[in-house]
């Protein structure tokens, strides 16, 4: 006779009930209560003991053993399969015989490397505001509609979303966002489209399908601080080209020609960190230089659809010239967990980047696309931006009013029509790195411009995001930049730190 | 009045009635039947055409409402607000201006990229017996454990599991890891495990760590094509190292010391494609020699868990000295679409690898990674290798069976203990490349030699994994290369696609 197992199921609770005997059961065999070779009660004697239905026993068990928990053999019973001994625990070894400092290749102990760290840093122990962050915040993204599609995946698809796929992409992904695309005005073939781990991977394929050591590439003065780390670590010998009011200035780049560069990496509809948008006549400048000069041009649209004013941008580089290589990725308009940015293209450099994705990841994971793309097909993308778009405007004008209440008199900024970021720019003579160092000191985190720069030279400023904070918390940052702004421009006592040091 | 609106509910549907009527709104939404601004029926009124309660109207709203398709206005009503006109289809721009083939680093037009693809392709129209994949068969993928998890994630997380994670990775899943690693007496602290969007990624990020053009790698005569891609992408020079029963030879490697190699990349446990094993005695060598040498080892246990006979591997060499670089997956014992894998880093080297991490894809899918510490908490990890292990045990059999009655006399080879391939050596003069071509047309998928050498002075041979196919299909591919092989060995009549050419 079978003892008393301790099991009892609640039948008010939403889960199965034999899903909770299955969850009871694992538990006393990863307690050892049931060791390995335990025999289970039989069906009808736990049914009539837990006063369930026999067919609940006989479920629970049949799911254990599918899972490897249990082992039955017709006639003997079901027994506990599974040895859970632990294995004593293993001694540290020694290590540190080796000299990593000389092993390490030098491209990868940039400094610049190691700005973002340096940069990224809250205060100790104080309830700092974010103005750095750039992923929508926890109460925008769409859990709900997300966990709809996760059921539906893994009710229909099962297993055959868990293998691996393919380095170009699930091709019914690939269709949906050459849809989306049209929708924005970027055409597109679904041959064209590669799915990369987010819109970063996808930087890194170029930089490495373009870039040899020792090369030369173009980027804005100020520009994504994530891409000036992939090229670097790529090589190149990154040239800053700096912009007029338009967009990137043509003269320099003439001047630039002959320089053979691989590359120009942009942000046409909004720059990161500046918001500036590159106007229609400038693009088609740009497209034809292209042509002329042989550089490719690289258009990074990570800020897609995030569009707060009411016009849309000009056509996208992309649009004029099928020889452009565009990207854009869902983590800054959707979900950055799922990781999925893509690729549109050029035919002919197609083949060299899919070769080169499945060398360094083999595939983006299959079951986040599946998701994805049942996400896309049911139409909840635009209704997310729907609920999101007017919330992000608020957070906007939140933000530009405090900063016009709290700045000192005579600071100006562009508003912000697209992304969701507000550059800064600061009065001549002030330093960015100072003013992130006085800022984090009074409570809140700003983006200096030194970590937006190839060279020193760009125009200084701030990067905000408003996106990550709600409406009152950014008016506290605003204050708080302000009273930093304003202690800086009086004369400064002796930093205490340096005090210290000279004591020592 | 309203007019019907056409929507009926199930009640014996598994679905609840407020996320029926949600899917249906939605569905007239976008095809346009409740255009934008179209007024949705009053709650009641709906509730009563649709015999049910008010409430599940009222919380099908809301849901419409929280996930941006409508939104409702006090006292006025619901309404629909998206607008889901489509953007006229954009032509598509003219490219092919650009010089692609001089623009592309040369380091990206490597041969050894094509390879891979060119042993991939699968017959034309026939049903070929595929014995070169290596990932768990459909039925072998535990769908039902992963939905659990995800459930509970996205029931407990909800939006926190959808944002970025950090670049080392989810805390409580390297603390899993770390246990799970012990298990396997595999020593190592939380700190030192660094989570990579599969082993793929954690092999480039070495790669890039270590290795700068021209620097040179070694690797065994026969190792994992994956590798050979990524290192020579890094610009690696190549070093093959020969093997002897025990393992790689010493001799050969000592007179490679002065070499000044970047690091040795090696698969102690499972070699792949030979599933070589290195003995314990030659593992304590050739962590001297590294030491001596100033060369890392770079430790790859893909088939970590594998183990199909009754012996544990020797200890790990991570086991003997911190300074090694190991590094395993998920997708192999588990599910490749979790695209889970991790290094363990000699303490000197995680900042620079993390540092990486961070410049090429920010991190790894935190959704994921929250499934996989579920995973791994509910102890599902264990009793799913309880339940696959002894059905790769039948499928290795399977085709040891097979082989041993198809294959022409006196062919051997070494039965696999741990991982899922067999490798077949080939008599001397037998040309792999050409058995590789003969058995597809006979319709099955082998694995070349030629594929995982570096130079072609490798043993020759062919890698036959046993784990995609189920045991009758193993038995059937095993017949086909049988036939293949015997009619290698007979005067070969000229090929007709040769005919054809010279005909032209």
């Amino acid at each position: 006779m079978e003892r008393s197992t301790g099991i009892s199921l609640s039948k008010t609770g939403i889960e199965p009930l034999y899903k909770q005997l299955f969850d009871q059961i694992v538990a006393r065999i990863l307690s050892r209560a049931f060791p390995a070779g335990y025999r289970l009660p039989p069906t009808r004697l736990l049914a009539t003991e837990l006063r369930t239905n026999r067919n609940t026993v006989v479920r629970a068990y049949a799911d254990l053993e599918a899972a490897g928990f249990v082992a039955s053999t017709v006639g003997r019973g079901t027994f506990v399969a599974l040895d859970v001994a632990s294995a004593p625990p293993a001694a540290d070894p020694a290590g540190g015989g080796l000299p990593w400092a000389s092993l390490v290749a030098s491209s990868s102990k940039l400094e610049v490397l190691r700005r973002s760290q340096r940069f990224s840093r809250g205060g100790p122990g104080r309830d700092v505001v974010n103005l750095t962050q750039m992923q929508p915040p926890a109460d925008l993204l769409p859990d709900r509609l997300i966990r709809r599609c996760l059921d539906h995946v893994m009710q229909t698809q099962g297993s055959r979303a868990l293998g691996y796929a393919t380095p170009e992409g699930l091709p019914s992904l690939r269709q949906l966002i050459v849809a989306d695309l049209a929708r924005q005005g970027v055409p597109a073939h679904a041959d064209d489209v590669l799915i990369t781990t987010g819109s970063q991977q996808g930087i890194d394929l170029v930089a490495r399908a373009l870039i040899a050591p020792g090369d030369t590439f173009l980027v804005d003065a100020a520009t994504y601080a994530g891409a000036i780390n992939v090229f670097s670590l790529a090589g190149a010998r990154l040239v800053p080209v700096a912009s007029d009011a338009e967009g990137p200035e043509m003269a320099a780049l003439e001047r630039l020609t002959r320089v053979g560069a691989k590359g120009f990496y942009l942000m046409p509809n909004c720059n990161n960190p500046t918001g500036a948008e590159i106007s229609a006549a400038r693009r088609k400048s740009l497209v034809a230089w292209s042509r002329r000069a042989c550089v490719p041009l690289i258009e990074d649209d990570y800020g897609s659809d995030l569009w707060l004013g009411e016009t849309a941008p000009p056509p996208a580089l992309r649009a004029l010239n099928g020889d452009v290589i565009y990207m854009s990725t869902f983590s800054k308009k959707l979900v950055p967990a799922l990781r999925i940015g893509f690729i549109v293209c050029p035919r002919k450099l197609r083949p060299v980047l899919v070769g080169i994705k499945r060398t360094v990841e083999l595939g983006t994971s299959l079951l986040l696309q599946y998701v994805l793309a049942e996400f896309l097909e049911r139409g909840y993308l635009r209704a997310h931006l729907n609920k999101t778009l007017p919330e992000y405007r608020l957070r906007r004008n939140a933000l530009e009013q405090a900063l016009m209440r709290h700045l000192p008199p005579g600071m100006k900024w562009r508003r912000p029509e697209r992304g969701l970021v507000l550059w800064l720019p600061l009065p001549l003579g002030v330093d960015s790195e100072s003013v992130f160092e006085e800022a984090l000191r009074r409570g809140v985190l700003v983006g200096p411009s030194a970590l937006y720069e190839v060279e020193t030279r760009a125009e200084r400023g701030l990067r905000l995001t408003f996106c990550a904070e709600p409406a009152e918390r950014l008016a506290l940052g605003a204050r708080r930049l302000g009273e930093a702004l304003r202690a800086m421009g009086k004369p400064q006592r002796r930093p205490r730190e340096a005090v210290e040091l000279q004591a020592v």
